[in-house]
């Protein structure tokens, strides 16, 4: 067997255990027996940790060595160089985990995500304090291990958004803030408000369901190759190209969350549904980044979703649904459904004071990687912030610092890619208005195939064989801008709050 | 480490492979999509191969026969006493078999369910005999390697209820269709016949899942162990004791049909969540036969759905949600659902004929292995029978010696389960009628979890901890006896059938 057989043997067999643990996690956000669970993170502990050795075999090392070898690397296919790069990223950071630690952090964060659930639910923050400690702890360990970038939460960063760092980020985000901020005033003092009285009502689940299952075939999002489900959160996991699920949660009181939470995650779906077959067995075949990843959900949950001409095309279907909405006009449900309202909980936020979420959340995660936060500290700067830029106090954890399950599973660094993501979607979008003159007229015929198929062609395909940074370049002739969210920002909401009248 | 920490280890992540793959297959049948099921079959088969590299390993060898050494196996306590007799049974089972023999049995009984489910659909028997030859030839060569017991077929007895012998069953079996075979053809002769016409109709499948969720709670199934979906072919797999899964088939036409089967994998499902939580990560975390395990599912679908007294109880509320039954009293309910009626199928066996199909099996299966009969005289032997017992002459290879996948997946040696599983529940009944004297009330009144709770100590806490023939005498204070199934049949029908009048 040739060194690079040998490596591809490696490669597939780590993403078919892959694949199995992505079996048992969605089984377990979707109605496992609750008495099983503890049971099933053994079994999962102990997948994870054969998968993490095969990770960091001295056969992989080895055979990796062998064809990074300049005369071999030479000749091998574009793709196999990629796969020979990555693999060497992901070697490197796997392999200066000792495999105990590695277990024991894995059995950790699923009990602790167990945990959250529970402490969310009693408002009991001192329960789960301790897990987080642990995780944290943990973290900061790893960071050791992998080796301190510019600062320690750039080594936590990098893991998502490959390239990206605090230095960049600070200024995005600065940049960021200076137009959201003022933009989010001017719409809080201005007099006109949407009305939204009309979206308070009750629901039939059946119906929502339906229209969530009509949606998701007008995107295109391919049933023979995915499911939907419900989970109390909503989540997107591909298991291999042909077997890609989502789930939604639907509310009796709340038509809207089902529907862009079914939309949100099938942005995410769809992308991985189109990654080429070729890259099936392999570490390339999934997203880029998690923000290339969230500006898909993000395109298609927001940009799409939340646009008039969306709802030029689709509220006749809706109001066949739920005739509640008889007499409300398409005009009144776009606005109604596009309320800029700064509130505390961050899934249900609107498209603009959402980014000021995501910069809380960044920036507590920068006091405790590089400043020491503790843990114990972390309300009292959790609801100093959400004063500071939204205005508004969390009276409960719940509603607070245990909103959000990131932290109960370790995923430190994870945040900025929301935000990273809108930024993307706003600038993909500019492109495709240029490429595709007709892109509105498309989403208002309901033609969304066809806006799917150009991102099929641009992003999905190539799964992680191109970098965020090259592919944001390679579409849209220029590195990240944030300012093209400010202006699509500007822009939508100058039209619904009608800010030049 | 002790060697006997090595060796509960290595158990303990043998079940845990074991597990993985337990909710990859339960996936696989409640609704994952088609598309990803190729590579999905490859996960499958890399979990599976790696777990028959821990069960055949030199490691596994070795610290059995030091646990075994006169010295140190009488230190173990009683449990690892029976842990490492069972362990040494399935490793020698195992390791026996070369494991390219192995894999290419796998590979071949795979192919051969699915050519077999083909020429079903054909009726094409030619089509399946080069499988069916090629499967039982290579049985023969693992009779071989196992090594015969008294005769060849005992050896594959020996696999589904341990300690059973062809001698054995050639006398119960006997015994049975002396009784069974005249009051099958009593019944035949006999002028009064239970009205059925009611049974046809259509029926809400939400009322039926309804029925279905309400009798496995008055049961005992535990909701939070366990979980009800539907499949095609209804089954339960116990994952661990606390995520226990069935599911069920809700046919339009047919209201019983789920509810029975319902019933009939809950009776599985109670044995493997109740089995003590000591025995979690052991190979005697599981029924301790297939006779055993099916005298559970029919005790429960037959002795107690079928009754009378269930009915009592449970009609008011079947009629509540069926009012298709409002004119029909419960005595014609419960005749109608209890018609013995001799046919090809066994699946839709009666419970009194439904033995006859399997001593027609036992029958079939020994002449193969003992006596060397030819695959293709098969269905020549399987009519003849069918006419001599049941009185019916199968048209079809479909109806006929083609109906059961059994054979396509290299399990001869099964069969007689089924049967052994009707005489235990039998048995066990008669020690229930007399220790617990108000049995029948407590199902009229509902009361079914104190027979569960009754239940759970002589049989299911045990697991595999007791041997079947163990577990009978300690419970009903003698061996196997088939004169109580034939007693309950006549008993049964006697009343149905109005015999005395």
């Amino acid at each position: 067997m040739t060194a690079l057989q040998k490596f591809k043997e490696i490669e597939n067999k780590i993403t078919q255990y892959n694949e199995a643990l992505g079996v048992i996690y969605w089984d377990l956000r979707t109605g496992a027996p609750r008495s099983g669970m503890e049971r099933r993170s053994e079994v999962i502990g102990t997948l994870s940790s054969e998968m993490f050795k095969l990770s960091t075999s001295d056969e992989l090392g080895k055979v990796l060595t062998e064809l990074e070898s300049e005369d071999i690397f030479a000749t091998l296919s574009d793709m196999d160089q990629r796969l020979v790069k990555e693999a060497r990223v992901e070697y490197d950071r796997s392999v200066k985990i000792p495999a105990e630690e590695y277990k024991k952090y894995v059995i950790l964060t699923s009990n602790s995500e167990n945990k959250w659930e529970e402490c969310k639910g009693n408002n009991d923050f001192d329960g789960f304090k301790p897990y987080l400690e642990q995780i944290i702890e943990m973290q900061q360990k790893f960071i050791d291990y992998w080796g301190v970038k510019e600062t320690r939460y750039d080594t936590l960063l990098d893991q998502y958004e490959p390239g990206m760092t605090v230095a960049m980020l600070d200024e995005i985000f600065e940049q960021l803030k200076q137009k959201l901020v003022p933009l989010a005033q001017k719409i809080a003092e201005h007099q006109y408000k949407p009305e939204t009285s009309f979206l308070k009502n009750e629901f039939d689940i059946a119906a929502q369901k339906e229209f969530s299952l009509y949606i998701l075939k007008q995107m295109g999002f391919k049933f023979d190759a995915g499911r939907l489900d419900e989970s109390v959160h909503p989540f997107a996991t591909g298991l291999n190209p042909g077997d890609v699920r989502i789930t939604t949660r639907y509310l009796k009181d709340d038509v809207t969350s089902a529907l862009f939470g079914t939309i949100h995650e099938g942005g995410h779906a769809m992308y991985e549904q189109n990654i080429m077959k070729e890259l099936i067995g392999t570490s390339l075949c999934t997203g880029t980044s998690m923000g290339i990843h969230e500006s898909q959900s993000r395109f298609w949950e927001n940009i799409i979703g939340r646009s008039r001409q969306f709802w030029n095309c689709n509220y006749e279907k809706l109001q066949t649904l739920f005739p509640q909405f008889k007499d409300i006009s398409v005009d009144t449900f776009f606005r109604g459904n596009n309320v800029v309202n700064p509130q505390l909980i961050r899934i249900e936020a609107d498209e603009l004071t959402y980014n000021l979420h995501i910069i809380i959340r960044y920036e507590i995660e920068k006091m405790i990687f590089n400043e020491g936060l503790k843990v114990e500290d972390l309300p009292k700067v959790w609801n100093e912030k959400y004063e500071q830029y939204l205005g508004v106090k969390p009276q409960t954890y719940s509603e607070g610092v245990l909103q959000d399950v990131h932290w109960a599973g370790g995923a430190f660094g994870y945040f900025p890619s929301y935000s990273l993501g809108n930024m993307y979607a706003a600038q993909i979008l500019n492109t495709l208005e240029q490429e595709m003159p007709d892109f509105w007229n498309k989403v208002e015929q309901g033609q969304l195939h066809e806006i799917r198929d150009w991102l099929i062609e641009r992003i999905y395909k190539y799964g992680k064989m191109r970098k965020p940074n090259e592919l944001i370049l390679n579409i849209t002739k220029e590195p990240l801008n944030p300012n093209y969210l400010s202006q699509y920002l500007t822009k939508k909401y100058t039209e619904i709050y009608k800010l030049n009248n």
